[in-house]
């Protein structure tokens, strides 16, 4: 297994050196999970009522907070990142919401973390304007779904 | 069930309005889980390699995002935050770190957000720290734990 | 007319000590209009191909812009905002649409900034998203509608 | 008419992806006025009093904003601009002051937005700092002037 | 000696808990001094040729660096300031520049931070607009002066 | 000796245009000092009560920090740096910490004061963490070390 990268040789934190890598184009794509109950997604969904605002907001929050990656995570480099999308997928059979986000970047480093920072984000914003309404919500299951691009190569969660 | 607070008559969104609302003292503690392989687990708390040092970034990094949350949140108000402390328990038999944050202010609306995103900040910092070695870590049962102070007064999540 | 209240008796910048100040509700009103082409307001209006989402995002990009506001303008007092909200009103007569926000606070000096770059931030989005197919908008009228709370009162526009 | 690039097929919003495209050097002129009592642009321009020092904090804040362009219009990309300057160009004859901004890079998307931003900034912030003696100040004709480079070309405002 | 109050009982850092202290009017000022060859000295005071720009440049700075003061000093609480003003001293003996800052609140917790960041910044912005002639600038004996307000009462530096 | 290149031909401030810069790698080098009494020395250096971790702390904030360069330092362009490292350097003899800094980029445009901004916020913060015990101490001899790459080529601090 190898070293961690974000420690030097005596395990100090330090922000890699990633000088001497090439720029290639660079994706990833992150997932996660916010369950609640039944009335709240029904609420969410109801375009009658909500108007689907709520993931709207959550979306523009995901993107800006991809943005802010570098500004969050001590060791990430700041990146021009130069996409971001994101997708909700409601599950009404398990009463939750599949939120999926996709970054690139043609940059010396990834974007995994761009990625699971837009995925988090969203997830917590639609917690923050259903909370009156819902406050057990739980978020779950954030993770790297697969990433291309670098030196390291392509990858692929397993189970997804 | 309430209105969605964040939605005004027509479904638009909007930053509630707080301006009536008494100064109490509000408290709200968050938890989550990262997952990992045990042998992740071990150079995290294998103080001869990294120091414990994955855990002390990742508490600067959830600490200073909780100061972040209005910016990260849309609807979030500003606040004056007046604690934050973050505790982390790996749990060797289930291959993963707990984390949890406990959040204080003296103010006009509570604090669960900014408790939620310094859990999940602290999570995402440690993937960041580990992928090099793990990129299959997971961060779930991200929740609130309770909350005190305000109108809505108490609240406990119950399977915790 | 009194002295410019950001420079000290030497002409020297400073932020003004509002220490003294009484902590009262504030509030103020500003508005702004974004021209542009008719076809341009009609994509944008037309709920069957963009959904209504142009006005969404700038929607929530002023009420993230209001909280700013003391990172965007120089000597502006960080402020504990207790509620933004946003009009957009489409003026298909006129080409153009008019956009108003609401900022209050309880606290020791005005919101008019906050107001005012909460307007501007939702026209300058407005612009950004529809700049690919009409990059003559033109942003215009952004002024502050009313202002009431604190010392210097109530403050109503003339020609509005 | 082209559709709006920052929306996808279903009209959802997205920023969008720049990956493909060249790095060229791009340029953005952007301007505005802001109208105020004679008066006000009397003090403003007598050094004697106020030492020109509006319009330095003013510059200053326009160069600033430019920087946080991606952080406060949702999909902007971050961007690392190579240049950026201001001019005020104070007209007695209509009581305004025009504010023109320049911005240049060497990237894979323009710079428009961040032309606008700078001008709004400025703008608003000469508000702040006069507003104590005329809050009826007016922001007009916020618009881009010119761009050049990357494959839409040139573009230049008709009346201008 | 007392202990480090950013530590709990294991040592951990958190954010000291302020909730229970008491809302009083605090002020600190702090100063530091940057160093340079006489000729750059001579330029930045020389109007003919820069007009004073780069003191009021470096003002503008330290006051706007003071309100990040919480999003760069982990442990430091979010505050809403009340003032900020910044002294310039050339002090051609010594071929450099003192710079002071105060800064005021009415607040559970002290300023004395908010007060070094902006001096810091200040010098830095300073070295920064005059790197190209002398990069052998050096910034010294930035330090605390005297603070007032809060429980721990009067602080006055001794060989000041 | 040179202009100074943040100002234009009638001495106003602009962010210098860097377009037609090479890209190149360069590395900036800084250094400073924080002198404290020697019991506060004592206590940050003794694992068994503090685990290190003032300087742990202050690392972190200083790596964020230098991340931050162009949101604090008005004209500086905003940089995608490749590498941020720190060290601390106890000296007992003297009572102070050195703190050096090291930043990489493949860039248009220098890091010195990316590298003075990380060490001037980190002991900042170690200020932060220490002065419930010690308000006096006093940051020093903050300075470049040197520099490399870039048409201005090579730098070196003389009494170093």
């Amino acid at each position: 297994m190898d070293r961690l990268t974000h420690f030097d040789e005596k395990g100090r934190p330090k922000m890699v050196d990633v000088s001497e890598k090439k720029i290639t184009l660079r994706e990833a794509v992150a997932s996660g999970i916010i369950s609640m109950k039944p009335e709240t997604l029904g609420m969410i969904m109801n375009k009658q009522i909500v108007k689907g605002n709520v993931l709207e907001v959550a979306k523009v929050a995901g993107i800006m907070a991809a943005k802010k990656t570098s500004d969050l995570i001590p060791m990430c480099h700041p990146l021009e990142i130069t996409h971001v999308e994101m997708l909700f997928n409601p599950r009404e059979a398990d009463s939750c919401i599949e939120i999926e986000s996709k970054v690139k970047i043609r940059g010396r480093t990834g974007v995994e973390m761009e990625a699971l920072v837009a995925v988090s984000t969203a997830a917590l914003t639609i917690y923050d304007m259903c909370k009156a309404v819902d406050k057990g919500m739980v978020i779950s299951q954030v993770k790297l779904v697969r990433k291309s691009g670098g030196r390291s190569g392509e990858y692929q969660a397993k189970r997804f």
